[in-house]
């Protein structure tokens, strides 16, 4: 075809190869989240294009010292290559580290550690939802003045890829309606309570146990953990800048074995459930997170253990769903590591920070009932609920 | 922090602001697909950032002068803006499009135009599964060197953004299996068939009518089409270089009304399933597309319609599941648009093309069952998928 000759114009060719040169990685945060990160960058099993270059830990030391004796034991190290261990965040700050993957969790000195990364040129992958639901939109815009990019895949979902589905495959579409499952610690925790029928507090104990729980349990039962979730969720749904304690949350602290026993007589399961539902016109949101009974056979009541799952409702393409395992160490490491992949592919991306605007109205629930029942008809602002699910 | 100010490196500007110019779109092909995306960029409800300045198809004069009889008759124009409508590929060429949205179908002169189009400096979306499939790699690297992309979200799953979910979301894990529902059509004739006993034929010819079949139905039915989408995840999943013919494939094309019923006795539903599995130690896949029985709870069962569903296992999260509208106009518009609005975002991001090699070994199925049942206890190759289901 000669008419493509006459018309080369070729692109500026990239000038940055990150394959030559492994994205280093500094991770903030020794726990579950941050050793699991670790294991995968610097385990037997590494990345090419990432290289854990810095670990920085409260109690950095004794961690690395803790591995070292495991090392002796097993005669192979679980973490491999020259890694620095620290319990100084200037160490990370001024090292040559590209990317710092915060997964201390809190909000200081998360916030400002993250900040700062920022300020000195490094991208930054946050597994903290409550930070990104708070501080994320002053975030993002300092990441984009700064040229580098916040990412934060691991604080939704764990492995499920809801951020990008909402934020990037769905953007296309315009959302009306994000109900889901965020939780993964209440869910496993329901979900123990279905299959052995012991108590709420005994189902915590074990999900603790495996590494789904925060440190902090009545932030995932009393819907604080979620709220902050769907808040993150409803910016990048529909623009909106909602902040997390107008979202109304009912506690799941005083569910009993029997209130899952009445849900299975009602064909149904109870889940903790986050909602939202924007309506365009009037500017207005409803939007909570409670226990509900929810169809057996639904997404929702499908989620075992500590899955998540969403459904999305948009004008153009209607429901699209997805699930996946929302809490743990390897789950979460996924979603960071996938983020850690985006930044080393294209290390001088734009990331714009999204122009978001507050609703006019944010409402909640309007009954009253102790546990919302999705399986029946409903009036008023469960009623958009139970039609979507 | 007196710290971060004496680390404060500014990262580099963006230069180039695309809220403030929108990306110029050409469509190629205003079919389905093509006059859904035109609706939604030049409708009543446009995207601030795309602008649609050409449309190309052999029949554009009598196709623009349709819309403008109903722009009469409903006074109101169903396309705004300045909009150059043309038959001849040059003007888009020649033209000052960004980015044009390959819609046409078919493998020529499609794919030359791809090329014309990046080699021309423009970046490009397409819906169409064939190119992808047989000549993804080598237009991935063109748009490499040319510092343009080529994205492809709409050639699979519709809406269900499962390109991004394995290439991105994924991206962090090592898938070891996909399984899913890739045919709209299929699935929806299938889902006649069920709810009013009509025969295959009668419900193709539904499908068809409702836009969600391709011209020649022996490419859904047969699974070439959902064997190109296969090609493509393995490509995107397992860093795999697979020629589609080399997927076995067996027809839905003689299923009867009475195998619907003898898989319901089952307790399942029969779907034209897309599996692929990857051991990465012996580098072998297994991949099939063909009818099979599936539980009627699973993720699969409960697609019904035109809907899309894909199970996808890696190695540290389990598995992730997603399910959406997978075929018609809006649809595949929304997974268009959210390519376009990526490219919007950041008309200079670096895409790699991916690093592909060939598996050692291909195999199908190791039973000649005419329909495959997963809701059985299966030895060898069926064995892993039903474990998946």
């Amino acid at each position: 075809m000669s008419v493509v000759d006459s018309f080369h114009t070729s692109g500026s060719s990239p000038s940055f190869a990150p394959q030559d040169q492994p994205c280093r990685v500094a991770i903030l945060g020794f726990g579950t989240v941050g050793s699991a990160i670790a294991t995968r960058l610097a385990g037997s099993d590494p990345i090419p294009s990432l290289q854990l270059t810095h670990v920085l830990d409260r109690r950095a030391f004794a961690k690395r010292d803790a591995l070292a004796d495991r090392q002796t034991a097993a005669s192979r190290s679980p973490l491999r290559g020259n890694i620095v261990w620290t319990t100084r965040f200037e160490d990370v700050l001024a090292s040559d580290a590209d990317v710092v993957v915060e997964a201390i969790g809190g909000i200081e000195p998360a916030t400002e550690w993250i900040r700062a990364a920022l300020l000195a040129g490094k991208s930054v992958v946050t597994a903290n939802k409550q930070i990104v639901a708070h501080h994320g939109p002053s975030l993002l815009a300092l990441a984009e003045r700064q040229g580098r990019q916040l990412r934060f895949e691991p604080a939704v979902g764990g492995a499920m890829p809801i951020v990008r589905a909402i934020s990037e495959g769905l953007a296309g579409d315009r959302l009306t309606r994000i109900v889901a499952i965020l939780n993964g610690t209440c869910n496993a925790a329901i979900s123990s309570m279905e299959t052995t029928g012991c108590t709420l507090a005994q189902a915590l104990a074990e999900a603790r146990e495996r590494g789904w729980a925060e440190a902090d349990p009545s932030v995932d039962v009393d819907g604080l953990d979620a709220r902050a979730k769907l808040a993150i969720l409803c910016a990048l749904g529909f623009r909106l800048r909602v902040d997390p304690p107008r979202i109304q949350t009912r506690s799941i602290a005083d569910l009993q074995p029997a209130d899952l026993d009445e849900a299975r007589r009602r064909g149904g399961a109870v889940r903790q459930i986050a909602c939202a539902a924007f309506d365009y016109g009037r500017r207005s949101l409803t939007a909570w997170v409670a226990p509900a009974i929810v169809p057996r056979d639904s997404i929702f009541g499908r989620a075992s253990g500590s899955q998540n799952a969403a459904l999305v409702t948009g004008e153009h393409a209607g429901e699209v769903g997805v699930f996946g395992a929302g809490a743990g160490g390897p789950a979460t490491a996924v979603a960071a590591i996938g983020d850690l992949l985006t930044i080393a592919r294209d290390r001088a991306a734009i990331v714009r920070a999204p122009d978001l605007s507050s609703p006019a109205l944010i409402t909640g629930l309007d009954r009253r009932d102790r546990i919302v029942d999705l399986t029946q008809p409903q009036e008023g602002a469960a009623r958009v609920f139970a039609e979507a699910v």
